[in-house]
């Protein structure tokens, strides 16, 4: 048997080395076709790193540079970024670091260099401690961790490089200029290859980051309205398998702080030829970037009214699905044309998005109004209307289904999104489904309540989102808004060919 | 008038000078007692640093190691980090990548070493090339990104300096050897350092943050139910000035998945002397904390409420007061045992959790169902109470009240939090707060419904959370549940001593 096991084994590890050429190609494939900057970045640092190694490898060359050729080697490995704004800022932190660790280091051996040799090692070891203690505590102060904290490191590498090694060579300064040289060449070529051959811009990226948020966010917001009035049960076989599209198209936003600020952070490196503005607005995109999260968060608690338990009954839903979904295109429109203004490049106007909205929440408003006996809840006094027994009797029904399911799938179906795929079969707990049937006694009109506020909050987040586009047009002078019919009508398309222009034009 | 100006601007400057020795001295005082451990981590970084040098100070051990006792400083500059986890990730990724990389440049240098001079350079510049392209490449990949990306960087750089050198010096086989006796010393001292004196564990670091976050989000909802069933308005001034306490307590939630994630990968690479469990689960550490990014989320949206223009009249909020501030003090007692819990390494035990979240859950019921009438919309042509009618009034006031303020202050206290502090005034405009009268016109029953559904979501919410923390609990081997009097009393201060403890004991 454990004969037959092994067997079983080898099988499958033979037949997993054979499928793994193909598996790999194709990896490597997607990798590359994601975003085909990546090649083209691998191709520049491999020529780099060749063309420094000529300094090696080439006689007359060599002859000019000695053994500390290989210095320019280590620069270019470490500091060739895949963005420009990342080169410039490990360059320039390397740069500085190396240059003030250099003469702090020669000021300790102008003082030390009187002394006999025993002070010296000592005074030597002494300043190792102080400078390496001080250097790395000052490594967790906040604002020093973000901007400089490869500057300190390099300092300190520095300087005890050299401050050890002035104790055995005599000539530290020639030794010290040799590789300050070195270090130049290498900088100076990776800013080369960074900034002139095919440059990729963290401003670009975080542009295009932005503009893809905000369009997520637009797509999320429709497909929950959408779902949450569809009258058909949703597939749950289909469900399964793959992920969710409305959040594939929000979770973008919820964790975007992160890589915001270290796009902005390098972008504040990067060099801007503007013609109207001196500065890219790197801050302005991070404050965006900051109110669309918080705008997220509401679209988050609208498709948690999706996924939970207690649901009014459909025909209920129906009865305000037009205003609902109206407010809703409304608001999808709004963010589409702000996503397009900073794709063009052009300053938004927000009288032209916010009138239909206002519109569309007075069709809403108008639409709650005329349905008040729905907010009764079923088990009122009052005299109830045919419809509303009616809808008790669906409501009844459909929970009583719901509950012969719980046992089977309610468990994975309530599963958020993201955060766990194979969670193993948990046994439902009896306090749990106890729950759900207080929670689905509730009045009915609780749920589309919830959901018709979180829509009108939603509204009211907008406006954030709109103040913000609104000061990032101005701060980045963006064109004037001009009534034009150059509404964004092939939104992929465009965007497809702006990323394109950006990694490719970019580089004339 | 300028040279006023450029006095003015002066004095200014003198006096930020006079005052800024007194200003970095608090600053760095608030930066080592936020946590102490950072103090005796510099202090760890410049004992090992002198350590190294010693190789050099010291006549007899330089005889020994000679000019390569600069590898083992270099080492213990770029290794040593502030955790256990990220110093083993650090150095073994090292150490793998160096010996990695040393084997593949001998076997090239073995191939290249029959042919003539131009040949072996010829080859040398083309396998640099090659190796340069496709090692950058592979950092592309996002598990080599993630897990392997400091080892890829050390394997180009180690293969291109052997390589190089290869092509000049004819012993390198010696060289490296000394080398790598060196970067096995620096290797040495660093993990002597960061696992055996004052050691700081990732996991440990987990471990508290998931506590801190599931303490956070229970402090968010009592404090959100507290402040919505407020009869004094909130006092805006001290708004203004301080950080809203709620977000306060929930903000580290909402953006904690790059930090758990680092944390969980540095955890990863840490020996844990479990007596009954082998590895670490630091898997579920970052899987609870998804469940609680989006728990928070629904704390968001709970908070939302607060700040949204539409309100329900205090009177109406009233009657609901009881049952929602009861079961939010349910779900936030069954958060502090589950935190409670956590920090104990004991086992949870659901139903007691549960069973009183589902009494406050049917008195909420109940309490809905006594009051259906409130559902009706103001306008509803229903025979109305007469308090019905004096909401409508106070609503009125209200509103009329908020509207003459709303050219002020509006802006502001809608902003949402940790957007942004400096704002410019901004005009308001007009389409806005015609958005704002459309609101508050609608039912009156529509935000606390909002509310309260938001906060029966929480307790769906509630049930992955108490799901994923059983579960760790398995993983991790904790204590099984006892029922005994240890019931979480003195949080703040268990909290603080055991972070002293984590920080000093362990060093034992």
């Amino acid at each position: 048997m454990p004969m037959d096991s092994f067997n079983k084994k080898a099988l499958a590890f033979m037949e997993k080395t054979k499928r793994s050429p193909g598996f790999i190609c194709r990896k490597i494939w997607k990798v590359g076709r994601d975003d085909p900057r990546r090649a083209i970045h691998a191709l520049k640092v491999g020529f780099s790193l060749t063309l420094v190694s000529l300094l090696y490898l080439m006689e007359p060359l060599f002859k000019g540079v000695g053994q500390n050729a290989i210095w320019a080697v280590m620069t270019v490995v470490v500091v060739l970024e895949f963005t420009a704004g990342a080169t410039l800022c490990k360059g320039l932190n390397r740069g500085f670091g190396t240059l003030l660790a250099a003469s702090l280091a020669f000021i300790f051996e102008f003082i030390a260099r009187e002394y006999g040799k025993v002070f010296r090692a000592v005074f030597i070891g002494a300043s190792i401690f102080l400078i390496g203690t001080s250097t790395t505590f000052l490594r967790f102060f906040p604002k020093i961790k973000k901007n400089y904290d490869y500057g300190v490191v390099i300092f300190l590498l520095t300087f005890n490089l050299i401050t050890v090694s002035s104790y055995r060579v005599d000539d530290i300064l020639k030794l010290a200029k040799g590789r300050t040289y070195m270090i130049g060449i290498g900088s100076g070529i990776c800013i080369l290859m960074s900034l002139f051959i095919f440059p990729n811009w963290s401003g670009e990226d975080l542009h295009n980051n932005t503009i893809t948020k905000i369009e997520g966010l637009a797509k999320s917001i429709e497909a929950c309205v959408t779902e949450y009035f569809n009258v058909e049960e949703p597939n749950s076989d289909i469900d399964e398998t793959m992920e969710d599209p409305i959040y594939e198209n929000y979770k973008a936003v919820l964790d975007s702080k992160s890589t915001d600020e270290t796009l902005a952070l390098h972008a504040s490196w990067e060099p801007r030829h503007s013609v109207h503005c001196h500065k890219f607005p790197c801050q302005q995109y991070v404050k965006l970037g900051g109110v669309l999260r918080h705008f997220g968060y509401g679209v988050v608690a609208l498709h948690g009214s999706l996924q939970t338990e207690i649901r009014t009954p459909i025909s209920i839903r129906l009865l305000f699905k037009d205003p609902c979904i109206r407010l809703a295109s409304e608001v999808t429109k709004a963010l589409m044309e702000l996503s397009g203004s900073i794709r063009n490049r052009r300053q938004c106007s927000p009288e032209n998005i916010t009138e239909q909205i206002h519109q569309a929440l007075q069709d809403l408003d108008t639409a709650l109004k005329s349905q008040p006996r729905l907010f009764l809840g079923t088990n009122s006094p009052y005299n109830t209307p045919k419809m509303l027994a009616m809808l008790t009797t669906t409501a009844k029904q459909k929970f009583e289904h719901h509950l012969s399911n719980m046992n089977t799938d309610s468990s994975s179906e309530r599963k958020p999104k993201g955060v766990s795929d194979q969670t193993e079969k948990r046994v439902l707990r009896p306090t749990l489904s106890k729950l759900a049937i207080t929670s689905l006694e509730f009045s009915e009109a609780l749920p589309i309540a919830a959901f018709v506020a979180l829509l009108v909050e939603l509204v009211a987040r907008l406006d954030f989102v709109i103040e913000e586009v609104e000061k990032l047009g101005r701060v980045a002078c963006f064109k004037e808004f001009k009534h034009a019919g150059d509404v964004v009508v092939d939104v992929e398309r465009r965007m497809k060919t702006e990323i394109n222009v950006s990694s490719f034009a970019t580089g004339e």
